[in-house]
């Protein structure tokens, strides 16, 4: 069976939290029909990102800072001209950062580093219920 | 039939003007011979880049004005020292954004969120002519 | 044989090194079972990135001095205090750029322009032995 799709579902904080995700993906890929192949994590919304990187307290805050810089909230954003839900910054971090990220596997298992990890972010600025998509493409 | 890779055609403006696909990669994944999988977006050129974001003109302007702050175009560029093409900028940022984006799809519907586009971001600083890569791999 | 796994290993030196892989990636392809498909490089580590680039001198280092102001490395770092091994920039950055790029192949060749080549970034702080993980799915 050479696709198998499943999904994820967080309860996020927002404001660019950062959620490790890579227990669950790989309790996931663990109990999947696909040995080998490509898995993907994605996104369906405009206010999230994937990414990894080694999750310790330290590198959560430097990358919160880092995205403040990026897309400062206390600019003045169009979107929330327009809009009025205060998001503009989220949806700007949210579309650099990116909603998609692909990681191949081997024997059900992520080549993942010793110290990496595949985490979640929530740009938006509120608590949200979250539904990841997980995809596995292979044999 | 696992692989299926077609193209998509556009003529862009440049100067980081950001194109919604959405519509058209639908119209490919409609008509294509695999039913679920992983679709891939790619640039073959390096001043692109591909993209999800809400496609609202706030949004679009914000996005412009990140790009500009993240490599300004006014700064001199060592690239056009070498080349004198004037787009040392618009290289810079598609390295940034990336050339390739992966979306699930099922029962040849992209699981994108609702307010959530695809788009193509031509960096340049002219109009072209693309050829974006259109790729399935699934069952 | 839809599923294919190699690995890329390089010595590099750090401090946002830009390295060239399109020719060795270009050798694996042209000898794998896997005519047509999804090529995916991916980083297994936390300091380290893929990139599409026009590789030439002037815009390496243009990307170098972009590194540089997103995540400068003389700013203080939450990571380095915790961790004292003075790499926090490399980790942003890494976060930033990502550790996985997918890239469509049509009879072993890979889509890419005409000026636009596959590059490793290696965000560390002093020499390493990298290993990249390089996988095929396709027919």
């Amino acid at each position: 069976m050479p696709v198998h799709t499943t999904s994820l579902e967080l309860a996020t904080r927002g404001n660019s939290e950062i959620t490790d995700i890579t227990q669950e993906v790989a309790e996931e890929l663990a109990n999947s029909p696909i040995q080998t192949g490509l898995l993907t994590v994605f996104v369906p919304g405009s206010t999230g990102g994937v990414i990894t990187l080694e999750c310790e307290p330290g590198l959560v805050r430097d990358l919160e800072e880092a995205f403040e810089r990026w897309a400062p909230s206390s600019k003045t954003y169009h979107h929330d001209r327009a809009w009025a839900d205060g998001n503009g910054h989220s949806h700007v971090r949210a579309s650099l950062v990116g909603p998609s990220l692909s990681v191949p596997f081997k024997d059900r298992c992520m080549t993942l580093g010793t110290w990496q990890q595949l985490a979640f972010v929530d740009f938006d600025t509120r608590p949200r219920k979250r539904v990841l998509i997980l995809q596995l493409v292979g044999e």
